[in-house]
């Protein structure tokens, strides 16, 4: 059905966490730094090939479900089903929050 | 006939879909966003050699009739029979409606 | 004879259309798009090695007659017999008019 | 649990060594350089694939508890259980202080 | 003797041809292109490796005695026997007049 | 112990030499170059992986308490011991006093 | 004996000839170009790993009292001996002087 959105190549579709002051994890994210990574969830992987054709489905390190931090600024926000996402190439996904 | 194009290299040809504020699918585009994505089909596959000469044809993932995700500013213009089109990298396509 | 140009590398020699508003195929291309892409006709392709030292002459997928599109700022105007030409590189050429 | 980080891809999580100006093994940090390296130390190691798709796991030097030396405007800031730390990258540390 | 350059890698020394605005092959050379390709005769081809450690030996497809168009900035001005001649990179040469 | 450092990748540990004017050798360092190499000994090579993943143990040509000439504003400085050092990348490094 | 420098890298070690205006050759240089190629004589080659690790020792085209067309804002001023001599990479040098 139409209200999932496939992100084509390295990248991958996450849904930010609802409070990025203070995580459920006990992960707190610093308020005055330059660039603050934001926590999020991953919804979906890529698909296809990336930019040198290489096939992207052996690359990921995320899977779906994980909790991510990504950087504040990285990603293109698109609304599916009228929520926020981003799609967001893994390697600017700086880390897995266990 | 001349009333076609087959880009050249990694391209695609996509046409916008009509609508960018809220498609069918119900996938909302934010109107916020600085780099708004907008939506668009498929319309033909680029053939021959990329850049570093590598053949194009085992590359693509979109396919004929696929709705794609678009970056607002990739692209060049082109008009096909009266009607506007685009000439876009599949590396710019941000990923597939389903 | 001394009338001829062959480019050297993956560049090809083409000559625009006369009329680039509305071209017999049924193309129209756009009159506001910022870089508005021109219809041209594929007189000779390059020869030689491209810049990595990779032989051209297994390169090219547009050959002598083609009808292209080409990028408006794309290649370097040469005369060729007292007309224009221009020497672009392959990988500028955005599409072929069928 | 939710208190740890995992980065991603060739990089590391660090923290900060408390006090800059002196450490105990001996090390003086200058005061005047303009990019003034900080101490710290290498709390947890990435996983997955880098930007080449190449398997960090071969890849580091570093190992954790180690004290290293980093660029002071390397990385980027997160909290971990209310603690400052950085994820950056093995590239940009400087050198391993035994 | 010591009258003669050996370009080194995969430069070429060349010679701008006497008339640039009508050459005896019937080549116009454009009189309002911002970068206005002109019209030179190779005189010695480079040797040694290039950038990349490649033997250019087999690279090269000009020859000595061809004339070829190139960029009007391109190269460097050298004096030999007291006459201008241009050494050049080969990818810089738009192609070979014949 | 801790009073040392191991450079991380292709990077160098180097003292720069007391006099820069007049070294003992006969090296005279110009005074009115722009940039202004110096003097200086290899204390430590690096070790690990470099950016590319290639193990950096095969792919020193400087060892350990050689003379050589560095950038003025190449390197890192640290101080090791109380004394300044500079951590520095070996191709940074213009070539060794013999 | 400290007299001498060996390049590292892919670098040679050359030393200007004395009058830039005429050389014994017959070469001229010409004193309008805005980058004015220079005469120097090649000193010594470099030896160890390139920036990519490659041996050097088989890339070198240029050898020990040849006399070559350098740029002349290329390469590292230093003294050797009480004299200017300049580290230079050999892909900047332009060509050998026969």
């Amino acid at each position: 059905m139409a209200t999932a959105i496939t992100p084509l190549g390295r990248r991958v579709l996450v849904k930010r966490s609802l409070s990025e002051e203070k995580t459920a994890g006990g992960i707190f994210l610093p308020d005055t730094a330059k660039e603050k990574p934001q926590e999020a969830e991953v919804i979906a992987l890529g698909t296809g090939k990336d930019d040198e054709g290489k096939d992207v489905s052996t690359l990921f390190t995320v899977k779906k479900g994980d909790k991510v931090l990504i950087s504040k600024y990285g990603g293109t926000e698109v609304k599916v089903n009228g929520e926020d996402h981003l799609i967001i190439n893994e390697t600017d996904i700086l880390g897995i929050i266990a």
